[in-house]
């Protein structure tokens, strides 16, 4: 009997990136509202003077999150955020969510209480409302898909194709602090296996800690941005690590970067944490993600507007280079930023 | 050492409907451009002269759908035409999706491939822009959540909450075959389980098996409402039965109903299999769900409007009888009607 080989590609051969790349490469638009479908933070959706923004995230336990140390209401709390944060990458204000889970037996309804308090939390911090959702059963395990609508003035909607040779590199708040403080609750969770009596010891690391389970939207940014008549050239939050979001950038405006190595902006604790995993604070910040800062380019005329806001620092600069985008070290040297990014598909 | 009891409500003993009041009972609107949130087939946002509406959806493997007999092209055109279906129970138009995916390793890039054609081929078909999502994935099994974003001109909203005593009420289509369909579906696995030899036998039974495995949604009647220049008084489509469907839209319009048993339309095909089954196929038409046809009340008036449309049919009446919902069996007798509609949470 002839069998036919049927071809299988792992996914992990993939990749995140390439496999949405791959899935999405032959999608034609159709409607003339939509303004921007695949490929951006947003997608966005022309209605008049303004657009509606729609983003959408998916987090599964094991993967993006663990129960062991992760309290229910604050994942509820970052599970909303992160999906604010993609609308302020887009230079937006998030104004719905709608919240889908699925959940095994194991989870009460004590503990969707919790986890939709921390929904709740977020929302009203931010002025977002819930306005819908579906709520179901899986046979193994939590997922929490969340989709997020925003609104922006159609000319304030920043890109992440639109970087120009020359623009400066610009980051808010500090980087690398999300990903210690996930190895830190790593390895308690470790001690904690091997002897349950000894309790996490996670005195002086609230800062990290916080970052890792309660992260924080830029709104304030955004405002600034506002209120300093400031539009950024291109935009993108980290999600996955400085690294790969600058790739993105330099990769959709065909263009290339220098990013100074000793500018990224890093937290004390996160050094200290660093030193203490025998690391470099640096590999945190381009590799590490969840930080959900904003990265963003500007264009040179605008440096005096903001030079003086304590919140962003310039990294670095674009270039004409395409495609080439490099790490200048302390000795002046280049060296080609790789994208290791955030691989949800291990091999 | 005291120990504080935790409460521990089973999420089996309050079933998914009163689970989600529960969860969503305290939330507050806070933006002005909110008309709607939960508690309706999709949130409605103004924009002006037109509204956004946005509803979504999560299906998970084992709970909604078994790999087994659904072909994974199949399951992306069903995730995205049932999301569809809720914008057109708003009496809107769909427009753009975003979809997120959870996949384990025991799928290939060809497997999702699939099912991003079959998702295509929907999108096509009903002229949607697939605009954003997100791809990632699961420790077992797979998870898809589908949101769309759907228009509509502000006056031409239909909710669910609006329907008057001596409403008539309709449904469009036939109902119980997507039931049936699965029945059928189910049946045959076990035979291939209990001896792989045997083909399944779903020979003179294409249509009930259509019906579970790539429904449509009713847009056709959306135009229809246009063309005649009807507006439903209120409108919902049949995902969990009409049992649970009219149950909804008397409890949230303040009102009773009479449905009248023999006025239910049912395909001969659901007939023939219900009998096989040894079951009546009202009670597939009135329990069994996923037939995704729409059904709405109109006014009296409009009856010489809709009363030869073939894919509309009369089944009853809406009452003042606050939340009294019966059935009229041939003897004119009234049964209540009971909300079995389909709980995910089983105990």
């Amino acid at each position: 009997m002839l069998e036919e080989k049927l071809k299988r590609t792992e996914l992990s051969e993939m990749g995140e990136f390439r496999l949405i790349d791959h899935l999405t490469e032959d999608i034609k638009i159709v409607n003339k509202e939509t303004i921007k479908g695949v490929g951006d933070d947003a997608a966005v959706i022309d209605n008049g003077n303004y657009v509606t923004l729609v983003s959408t995230d998916i987090l599964t336990e094991g993967i993006h999150f663990d129960l062991t140390y992760t309290p229910l209401k604050h994942l509820g709390y970052k599970a909303a955020v992160v999906n604010f944060s993609d609308i302020a990458a887009m230079n937006g204000t998030p104004k719905q969510i709608t919240v889908s889970i699925a959940v095994s037996n194991r989870f009460s309804v004590e503990a969707l209480d919790e986890f939709y308090d921390g929904l709740k939390i977020a929302c009203k911090k931010y002025n977002v409302d819930l306005v819908g959702g579906d709520t179901t059963s899986s046979l193994k395990g939590l997922f929490i898909s969340i989709t997020v609508v925003g609104i922006a003035k159609k000319d304030d909607v920043v890109y992440r194709n639109t970087a120009k040779a020359n623009d400066l590199i610009c980051v808010t708040g500090d980087l690398g602090g999300a990903f210690m403080g996930l190895k830190l609750l790593e390895r308690e969770k470790e001690v904690f296996k091997a002897d349950p009596g000894i309790q996490p010891d996670l005195e002086g690391y609230d800062y990290i800690v916080g970052r890792q389970l309660k992260p924080e939207a830029r709104m304030d940014i955004i405002k600034i941005f506002k209120d300093l008549k400031v539009k950024p050239t291109s935009m993108i939050d980290i999600s996955d690590g400085l690294a790969s979001e600058i790739m993105h950038i330099c990769k959709d405006s065909d263009v290339g970067c220098n990013v100074y190595l000793d500018k990224i902006p890093i937290d004390p604790t996160t050094n200290n944490m660093a030193v203490d995993f025998n690391m470099a604070a640096t590999v945190a910040a381009l590799n590490g993600g969840e930080d959900y800062e904003l990265l963003f380019t500007i264009s040179q005329d605008n440096y005096e507007k903001i030079k003086t806001v304590k919140e962003i620092t310039v990294i670095g600069y674009i270039t004409e280079a395409r495609d080439n985008c490099y790490l200048v070290a302390n000795d002046n040297s280049l060296i080609p930023i790789k994208a290791q990014g955030w691989n949800s598909f291990p091999e």
